[in-house]
């Protein structure tokens, strides 16, 4: 994927529409990968979401003492080793690997980039009052990273147990709204 | 729409995949309706979730004072009327009027179902502690109606500025997650 920096403003765009994402995160030498749908924008600019990790995942540890991940868009054309990531644990097999993803170093974060994905945002953890509670942790995106050639990228949602709907057709509609 | 009750442990595969949502909120013998698309499943059972109303909307204060809402997943057949609510105010406009929205009794809660979304579901404000810092109020779910006629429903995933994915086909993937 080509990708280029993407402006910060515009960032929302690209979680709005809900698709699954690839988490990807860095520690003690090692990075991790999973995939998570359980996200939300919470303001536009800066850039923040909040997003559920939960602590019986293996990326929860990375992430919590790291303070940064980054969260990367596939779409359909790689929904094969996006399950196969959420079958697997990072705590015995190293994913990039044994999927077939290649990372790549991010510029403000230690968490890799995924090549294989069209869009990528570094971030940092920015509040972590939620994290006892719900395991909901608020980044803030720090550098966001797009392939402009993805126009309509075919996105992958999560409706459950296995069924996956794919983003279909664009429209355009007279919005007041951002 | 004929819905019926739908089981709360299968909620999150409503919201999960991301759709822009109708929230309507009653108070003072009014009621509103607002599109969002801020939201994030928190909890699977009892389901839980967290969305983002601002301060700036009508709704905010019809919701942080009733303590309820319902949210309703619009399909794109409606997505010119969800459109228009968000480009108007519920301060001056009675917005179910306005746009041929139909009001139906919910069982738990006094805002509203809408007759014209697939999906319904009541909710109660279960946290607030976010609310002063990102307008993020946490809801839980106490009941759910859905139409079991709707297999494969077309809803709308915002894109920023007017522009809107429709959800396309569905794919089954060998997922180990719920």
């Amino acid at each position: 994927m080509a990708k280029k920096s993407y402006p910060l403003p515009r960032v929302y765009g690209l979680l709005e529409p809900g698709p699954v994402v690839l988490l990807t995160t860095a520690g003690a030498g090692k990075c991790n990968v999973m995939p998570m749908s359980w996200h939300s924008m919470l303001e536009f600019e800066p850039p923040r979401l909040g997003c559920v990790v939960s602590d019986r995942n293996h990326s929860y540890g990375l992430l919590a003492s790291s303070g940064e991940c980054v969260i990367n868009i596939p779409t359909v054309d790689i929904a094969g080793k996006v399950v196969s990531c959420g079958n697997t644990s990072g705590l015995k097999t190293d994913k990039f690997r044994e999927f077939g993803l290649t990372p790549r170093p991010a510029e403000d974060v230690r968490a890799p980039l995924i090549e294989e994905c069209y869009a990528s945002l570094e971030c940092r953890v920015a509040d972590t009052s939620m994290v006892a509670t719900y395991a909901f942790f608020v980044l803030q995106v720090m550098k966001a990273w797009m392939d402009p050639a993805i126009k309509h990228p075919r996105t992958i949602h999560h409706r459950g147990r296995g069924t996956f709907m794919v983003a279909g057709e664009t429209i355009r509609l007279r919005s007041k709204m951002k």
